[in-house]
């Protein structure tokens, strides 16, 4: 196997969690590698001794190095073209793409404000108007797909693909943060955390004993 | 001719700006329309006309719909094969994508503080040690291609491609902030300066006649 993932914390690292759970879903074997980040002054490096933009996720296949997110997908949605990462219909992997870079760019306040943090206690928090108007968009998102795809399955696109994975720390972010959600969403939702690499992943978080004081005021 | 791009301003709208280079360099003809923004209250709702997300740029092709910069030129890519919009090499092109998704999520402080406003003044402005480090991180991304690929052109890649695509607007913003930058990053950047379809966009820019006065102060 030459694949190999580095990850961040499962407890913090939302961007880990996305290519790691569309691997997973997929049923793309890999290696994974934890470089436990927020833990002092040489993090930075630890993770530049993998990859020059010193972030995870990093994945590596032989020779080759792709960094972050959404580059990871588009290199194993290539390599693996018969795994099923984006839609087969050209319309619905356009919107898939589409709501996926959304995430990648944007939702500053809903990320900033509600960092994800799985073992958090379930309890609301004041958020700006900005974080509220995320929220707004991204259940308008989900609701979208879900009326257009759902009858395909109970994921955005009907069967479980990238987007999903783009969209899962929100899942977990709308749960410990206890936002309100409509019943589509709430379903979704529900269809997300029973997904067995979704489960797999929190499992492994709540696990962890690296514990970030600065997250847990939060 | 059924791709119509939806732009904003072409003097502001730095996210507009990449998927149309990435069309006129690889030769993908299109139909524009400029959707004014920054013109007031109802700015947001004449873009979801177009597009669900409320923000250009937006590429329609008959029935589908697809926004936010990188998915559309995903969309496109697949759609012409041989528009080389992204590297031929597969480890090329894992790198070309790497580098356009960390454009795409990052560099926050240096899009803050240095705005694209190509009829700006040239001149220096005081900037945070985080807008410094990510000219930085810039500088090694643009001289590390050119020392990988530049033999095969002046460009990230050798050839024009859509990762060049995705940093034309930090060429703006470079010469406008007037950035110390090191030699190789002055070639690379007169190379863009030139390039024909950047050359365009930066003529129309400079005839537009909507002047933005919160930008105009930086």
């Amino acid at each position: 196997m030459n694949l190999t993932l580095y990850i961040g914390n499962k407890n913090y690292s939302s961007w880990s969690f996305r290519p790691w759970l569309a691997m997973k879903a997929a049923n793309i074997a890999f290696r994974e590698v934890l470089i436990p980040i927020y833990a002092g002054a040489d993090d930075k490096q630890r993770i530049l001794d993998v990859s020059p933009a010193g972030k995870v996720p990093v994945l590596t296949d032989g020779d080759v190095t792709v960094w972050d997110s959404i580059a990871i997908i588009e290199y194993l949605a290539e390599k693996f073209p018969g795994a099923g990462l984006w839609p087969k219909d050209t319309a619905a992997r356009a919107h898939a793409r589409a709501i996926s870079a959304e995430m990648h760019g944007g939702f500053g306040a809903l990320r900033r404000e509600c960092g994800m943090n799985i073992h958090r206690p379930i309890r609301p928090k004041a958020l700006s108007d900005e974080a509220r108007e995320n929220i707004a968009r991204v259940q308008e998102i989900w609701t979208g797909c879900r009326a257009r795809y759902g009858q395909a399955g109970p994921f955005l696109f009907g069967a479980f693909t990238a987007a999903d994975a783009m969209y899962a720390p929100v899942v977990h972010r709308f749960r410990t943060y206890a936002i309100e959600v409509s019943q589509p969403v709430r379903a979704y939702m529900e269809a997300m955390l029973a997904h067995p690499a979704f489960a797999e992943w929190t499992e492994q978080a709540l696990a962890e004993t690296l514990v970030i004081e600065r997250f847990e005021a939060d």
